[in-house]
C-alpha cells in the first residue's frame, strides 16, 4: 500500500506519520453520500446553516493547539502566521455566518402577482456537491475549511475536500472538527467528506465525476488550467472557479513617493519578504521610473529585501521551483540577480530581485509570469509612454498596485483606466498582500488571475459560486 | 462573391433582396473598433447609458413599420406576434434603462477605513466586447438589441452583433435604428458593430478572436455546445452564455386537474401550437397519470392540439427538421403518431402528438430531447414512484410546470424537490411559455438548458454575465 509523509521545513525532515491515499471504496461512498445528502442539505434553513457554521469555529477553538503543532510542523509557518491565519479562519465562519442571517434574505427576489401576470420568487439553490482542492500556503483559511468550503457549506452545498497533501495531518485535525460540529447538530454526516490523495489521479477522477456540479481551488495556473479544461470538456460541463497566478504589478508614477521613500521601500520590502513571499497576492513587479528619486527608491528598496530576515519555504518542491525560478529569469536577460548573502538553514528561501529596463522587459514574456516566494523584478521605465506599453502586454493579474500622488500625475487617470482593465483589485499607496476578508472585498481577477473574473474568492460575495437562480412561479398559496 | 437570401413563410418562396456575408476586412474593423471604442464607452455613467437605451427604443418606434414589414416576410410570424414581440423589446429596454438609473449603485459595496484596514469599494465594470449570436424565433425580442444585446450595453460593453442569417433584413433595420441612437448622443460608433454570415465560419472566428470577451448565445444545443467548447479551449478562455434546448416537462399529478380538464386542455393545447411551437418553453413532454380523469385530459389534449389552428414555420430547414423528428421519435416506440389531418400550406407546421408508457419513456432517452415545433409527448404513468422515475433521468430545462393540488398529494413536496434540481423554473398551475422580462425571473437552467445555470438570460439580472468585479482599495481620496 502507497504511503506519503508531510515535511517539516524548519527541521528539514520528513514528518513521522504515514499517510494513506483514499482507495476506491472509500472514494465511491463519499461521492454516493455526498450526493445523497445535498437535496436534504440545500433545503436547510439559513439559521441552521449558520449554526453549523458557528459549531465549526468552535470546535476549531477546542482543537486549536492540535491544530497549531501540525500546522507548523507541515509548513514551516510561524506560531505568529498559525494566529493570524487561525483567527482569520475564525472571521471568514463568523461573516458567512452573519450573511446567511442578515444577508441570505436578500438574494431572494419577489415579483407579486397582478392581472396580467403571475408572482414569481426567485431563489438560489445550492448548485449541488462541490468539490475543493485548497492552496499549499494556506493550510488553514484557503484549505479544508478555508473560504471555498464556508462558502460551499453557507450556500448549502454537500462538500468534498480533498486534503492537500503538503499539510494533510492538518487538514484531518480540521475535517474531525467539521465532523464533530455536524454530529452536534444532528445532521447528515454526508455534508462534509475528507478525501486523501498525493497525486493527480484523484482529483482528476473527482472533477469528472457526475454527481460532482462545481470545484474550487487554489493553485498554480497550470493545475487551474487542466482542471477548467477537463470540466469544460464533460458531458456535462461544470463551473470551475479557480484561483491561479499573479505577478501583481506595482507602479511607481513619477511624482508623489519622494518624501516616503523609506516608508515605501520598508513596506514593500515586507510585502515581498513576508512568510517568504508565498502569497497569491505577493508584489512581483515593480515599475519604477528612472530619475533620481526613482534609483534611490530602487536602491532602498533593493536594500531592505536583501536586508529583511529569512522565512522557510513550505516544500522542498516549491524550494527547489523557486531557485530555478529566479535563476532562469536571470540568465534570460544576462542580469545579475540581487540576492541575499550568507548561509541560510537548507529550506529558508533566498530572497533575490532583479532588475531590467522597461524595454528589455518587453522582449521577454516571461518576466511577467509569477516566481512563488520572496523575488520580485525591478522595471525602469522612462516615461509613461513606456510605461503603459508595459502595462498593456501584462496578462490578468489579482491585483495592481499604484503609488503616487494622484494631483501632480496628469496620466493618473489613464493608468488607472488600463489597470482596472488587467487587475481584479487596485490599490492606491498601499501594498497588496493582506487580502480582507469582507464584502467589499474581490479577490480574483481576468484570466489567469482566475478562471472567471465575475466571482470572487473572499469574501461573502464568493458565496454565489455556488449558487444557481431557481425562479417559482404562482407558487404564491402554495408558500 | 456569395449571397444568399431571407426565406417567406408564407408566399413559400426567398424574398428578392441579396444579401452578402461581412468580407475580412470588415470584420477586422469591426473587432479593431469594437475594442477601442470599449474602453470609454465602459467608463461611462449609468445615465448616459439610459439615455442610449431610450434612444434606441425611440428609434424602434420611428421605424416600427418598416420593421414590421421585414419582419413578418422574414420569419412567417404574425402581425399580432409582431405587436407582441416589439413591445416586449421595447419594454426590455425600459427595464435596463429603470435598473441602469435606479438599481446599478446597488451593485456597488463599500467598506469604510478602519483603524486596522483601508477602505474598499467594490464596483461593476464590462467585461469587455461582447458578441451576440441571437435566435432565430424571436426576431426582436432575443435577436440585434433583444435581452443579450440590451444587457451587454447597459453593462457597458461594446456590442458585436452577427445577424442572423433568417431575418438579416429585421436586423439590418434594427441596427440602424442602434447606429442612429448612437450618433444622436455623439457616442463613439465602434460600441456597435452589425456583421453579416449566413454560415458558422464568422461566429466561430469571432470567438476565436482575444479581443472578444464574452458571447451571448440562443440557439441549439449542438450549436451552444460548440461555442462552449471553442470558448473554453482558447488560450484565455471567455464565458459563454448559451440559452440552448429544453423539453420543458409538465406534470399532472395524480389530482388536483380533475374539475379543470378542458381549461387546462385548452391552456396547454395552446402553449403548445401557438406560433408552432417555436418557443424554448414550449411544453413538450407531459406526465399524466393513468388514470379516469388522466385519460380524459389526454384525450381532450390530443382533441385540442389536433384541432388547433395551424402557423407557419420559421424557415425551410426547420420546418424540414420537425417533420424528422416527430417522425424518428414515433418510429423508435412503433406507436401512432396523432397529428393533424387535411391539407395544409407547405410552410405550415403540423402539429403532433405522441403517446408512450412511462417504462417505454424510460427506454428511450432520445425521447426526452426538444422538439422544436408544435409537438409534444405524453407519458402515461401508473404510481408516483413511475413518475419520480421518469423526473430523475431528466436532463437540465429551462423549466418544469406542476398542475394538481398541493393539499391532495402526498408527494407534492418531494416532487417539488426534485424538479427544482432539475429546472430554472418551476410553475405552478400554468404555463411555462410566455417568459416574463422581471428581476424576479430566471431563464436559464442547468446544462443543456443553459451553460451556467448561475445565470439569467431574461430580465435585468442578466446584466451580471456580461459584468465582472473590481475592488478600489484605499481610494478615499482620490474618488
Amino acid at each position: 500500500m502507497r504511503g506519503f509523509q508531510t515535511f517539516n521545513p524548519q527541521l528539514n525532515d520528513f514528518n513521522p506519520i504515514r499517510y494513506y491515499s483514499s482507495n476506491q471504496e472509500e472514494v465511491e461512498l463519499a461521492l454516493e453520500k455526498s450526493q445523497k445528502a445535498f437535496l436534504n442539505y440545500s433545503k436547510t434553513s439559513p439559521t441552521l446553516r449558520n449554526e453549523l457554521l458557528l459549531q465549526i469555529a468552535q470546535e476549531l477553538e477546542t482543537a486549536k493547539s492540535i491544530i497549531e503543532s501540525f500546522y507548523c510542523d507541515e509548513s514551516g509557518l510561524s506560531k505568529v502566521r498559525f494566529e493570524l491565519e487561525f483567527t482569520r479562519t475564525i472571521f471568514q465562519l463568523n461573516s458567512f455566518s452573519d450573511f446567511l442571517l442578515n444577508d441570505w434574505k436578500k438574494l431572494e427576489i419577489f415579483t407579486p402577482s397582478n392581472q396580467n401576470s403571475p408572482s414569481l420568487r426567485k431563489t438560489q439553490l445550492g448548485i449541488g456537491p462541490v468539490l475543493v482542492l485548497g492552496s499549499s500556503n494556506f493550510p488553514l483559511a484557503y484549505s479544508t475549511i478555508g473560504g471555498d468550503s464556508v462558502a460551499a457549506l453557507a450556500a448549502g452545498c454537500s462538500l468534498i475536500v480533498k486534503a492537500h497533501p503538503m499539510h494533510v495531518g492538518t487538514s484531518l485535525e480540521v475535517s474531525k472538527c467539521i465532523l464533530s460540529a455536524i454530529r452536534k447538530l444532528n445532521l447528515d454526516e454526508g455534508i462534509f467528506q475528507h478525501l486523501i490523495d498525493d497525486g493527480i489521479e484523484l482529483a482528476t477522477q473527482l472533477v469528472k465525476d457526475e454527481r460532482i456540479k462545481a470545484v474550487g481551488f487554489t493553485g498554480s495556473i497550470k493545475g487551474g488550467r487542466a482542471l477548467m479544461d477537463l470540466a469544460s470538456q464533460l458531458k456535462t460541463p461544470i463551473p470551475v472557479f479557480a484561483e491561479m497566478g499573479s505577478a501583481n504589478p506595482v507602479v511607481f508614477l513619477r511624482e508623489g513617493f519622494e518624501d516616503k521613500i523609506d516608508h515605501y521601500s520598508k513596506l514593500f520590502a515586507q510585502s515581498i519578504c513576508n512568510d517568504a513571499g508565498q502569497f497569491c497576492t505577493k508584489p512581483g513587479l515593480f515599475f519604477i521610473p528612472k530619475s533620481e528619486k526613482g534609483n534611490e527608491l530602487g536602491t532602498k528598496l533593493i536594500e531592505e529585501v536583501i536586508e529583511h530576515s529569512c522565512f522557510y519555504m513550505l516544500h522542498p518542491s516549491i524550494q527547489n521551483k523557486f531557485e530555478l525560478l529566479k535563476k532562469e529569469r536571470a540568465s534570460l536577460v544576462s542580469n545579475l540577480l540581487i540576492e541575499k548573502k550568507g548561509q541560510l538553514e537548507p529550506m529558508q528561501g533566498r530572497q533575490a530581485l532583479l532588475q531590467v529596463d522597461a524595454l528589455e522587459f518587453l522582449k521577454h514574456n516571461q518576466l511577467q509570469e509569477e516566481v512563488f516566494g520572496p523575488f520580485a523584478l525591478i522595471i525602469l521605465y522612462e516615461g509613461n509612454d513606456e510605461l503603459k506599453t508595459c502595462l498593456e502586454i501584462l496578462e490578468g493579474q489579482l491585483t495592481g498596485s499604484i503609488v503616487g500622488d494622484s494631483n501632480k500625475s496628469t496620466d493618473f487617470e489613464d493608468l488607472i483606466d488600463l489597470l482596472s482593465t488587467k487587475v481584479g483589485r487596485l490599490i492606491l499607496n498601499g501594498i497588496p498582500t493582506g487580502v480582507l476578508v469582507d464584502e467589499a472585498m474581490n479577490h480574483g481577477g481576468p484570466y489567469p488571475a482566475s478562471s472567471d473574473s465575475r466571482f470572487t474568492a473572499v469574501g461573502t460575495q464568493s458565496i454565489t459560486r455556488f449558487l444557481r437562480n431557481v425562479t417559482f412561479q404562482n407558487f404564491d398559496e402554495y408558500s
